[in-house]
């Protein structure tokens, strides 16, 4: 069995926590967390953080499943020293920096730590590589949801008169389906996506006014096509608490002059921090066998051979799934 | 430069032809072939397959296009005991003696091999490994189409009275429509696809006798929903010419009880010769780089980790597509 510890412990380490529990291959030994061990709900063992270190030796790789703003850039080069890591470390623009720092820690301490998985970055970032490997000619469009943009939905929240809000991102779906076809398309952050508000207003407050101010507000409203519904705290409350997310990566090419082929992988999750658990939890597999097998340093979802994700011998998938 | 060879001519050793162009790190050294060199039609240097042994040393991978039935199984464990080899070899159920068959010849001559590439097997069955690693807890439903089916055209054009035919093969959307919001469903190759024929009659033919002569062939078309339709020879020429395929692999499974999470892949390729070869292009390049580490033996689109199908180096991966 894989020994895993968990690293935190919000929506994705709740997430990480069911998902080891469908793993035939792995046990939980602990998740350890800052906050007080006794007010974590959950029959799994609970430690504080600052005990970790006394586990070295008795768990096969940490799955960090703190922030990427400020927990993961700092918990990741400090576990890595002592652990195999995997994360969900999701800020792209620091990615090569974040990268650097923890093949650095890993290649001196040999240990294994996986990076940036998930789903975007993750298999997003992985048929990026693909289809563009496999259909040099061409181009790739990343689309995002339908799903629920925690940033967005913050945001309206904090306008004046607005009690509660979501915001759902979704693809423009007649841009998808002339890619489909083999156009050539414009495609930018604003035309590619609409954005989709339901808001609850305070007592008093005026809708139009506050529509308003959602569509014009610069940075996450601005220059999309919005579309904003007042509804009740009993809808909201009702048909609006799941974490749905999703979308997909096509890449759109010509081999030759005439043939088109289209590549498309999508994803409806219906809850976007247990998909990125689970794949969090397969790349975990990974990374304790190649650990066993004497790799070191910062890995990330392009170094690794799909076979090391999953826990079935390599005879039985190529009978099975080859 | 990578530098090819290709081992055989016909519609995928043209694809493969084509897509080595598209390549920027590739050369084509030349198409080996059992037919006179100079009856093929290229600008490609051609040579007599017998000489492809005075190549050795100058090629750093082959691609080998001949058929799955009777050529790759003899020329593949041949041409691995002087070459890194890739091939599309198709028999599902045969792939693991295969397998154990280029293993043997590619360890011992220290040699790549890498075999079942394109997309079924191949792309189709990285994403059903995949799949499964992550929602362990699901199904997976392979759908193939639309596209054509050359055994079943054939098939059709044996029937006395039949002048030409093609056979489309046609996922079933009803199906895939329950499978994409959760519902379990049975799947079986009789109720997964439809089969659609386009059939010219010979002069004087019956085509009622002839229609019920094809939706009852055992094997072929008993049991499936087919739809035939009689075309005038013009019409199969202007509009049935083309080698179109594609399909999904659908992963559907629960994160925990309530969550259910859809994996879709999905390819609609307008030539299935010149993908398959696409795909064949790209694990060539994985197969010369794995050689020039020091890799040996027999490998599968399982064994590869995804970033040596890429001619880009890892700092610029990670920055751009990560």
């Amino acid at each position: 069995m894989i020994k895993v510890g968990i690293v935190g412990y919000g929506n994705l380490g709740r997430g990480v926590e069911a998902n080891i529990k469908n793993a035939p291959d792995m046990e939980l030994v602990g998740i350890f967390t800052r906050r007080e061990p006794e007010s974590i709900k959950t029959e799994s063992p609970v430690f504080g953080l600052d005990l970790i270190y006394d586990f070295k030796g008795m768990i096969d790789v940490l799955i960090l499943c703190g922030g990427s703003r400020t927990d993961i850039p700092e918990q990741g080069p400090m576990l890595a020293e002592y652990f195999n890591t995997v994360d969900s470390y999701d800020n792209h623009a620091q990615i090569p920096l974040y990268f650097a720092s923890m093949d650095h820690v890993a290649q001196t301490n040999r240990t294994v730590s996986v990076i940036a998985t998930g789903w975007d970055p993750g298999l997003f970032s992985l048929n990026r590589l693909l289809g563009e490997a496999i259909l040099p000619k061409g181009n790739t469009y990343t689309f995002w949801g339908k799903g629920l943009s925690q940033g967005h939905g913050d945001a309206v929240r904090r306008i004046e008169g607005v009690k509660d809000a979501v915001q759902y991102t979704i693809p423009n779906e007649e841009l998808i389906n002339k890619i489909n076809i083999g156009e050539e398309v414009v495609y930018d952050s604003h035309t590619a996506h609409t954005r989709e508000v339901y808001a609850v207003l305070e007592e008093g407050a005026d809708a139009a006014t506050i529509e308003n101010e959602i569509v014009t507000m610069p940075d996450y409203f601005e220059g999309y096509q919005t579309r904003v519904h007042f509804i009740s705290e009993e809808e909201l409350a009702a048909n609006h608490q799941g974490l749905p997310h999703g979308g997909h990566v096509i890449r759109s090419g010509y081999t030759s002059e005439n043939n088109h082929q289209l590549y498309d992988f999508k994803l409806q999750l219906g809850s976007n921090p247990e998909f990125t658990a689970a794949v969090n939890v397969a790349y975990a597999r990974a990374a304790a066998r190649l650990a066993k097998e004497g790799v070191r340093g910062a890995k990330t979802v392009f170094d690794i051979a799909p076979a090391y994700l999953s826990p079935y011998d390599a005879d039985e998938l190529r009978e099975r799934l080859l």
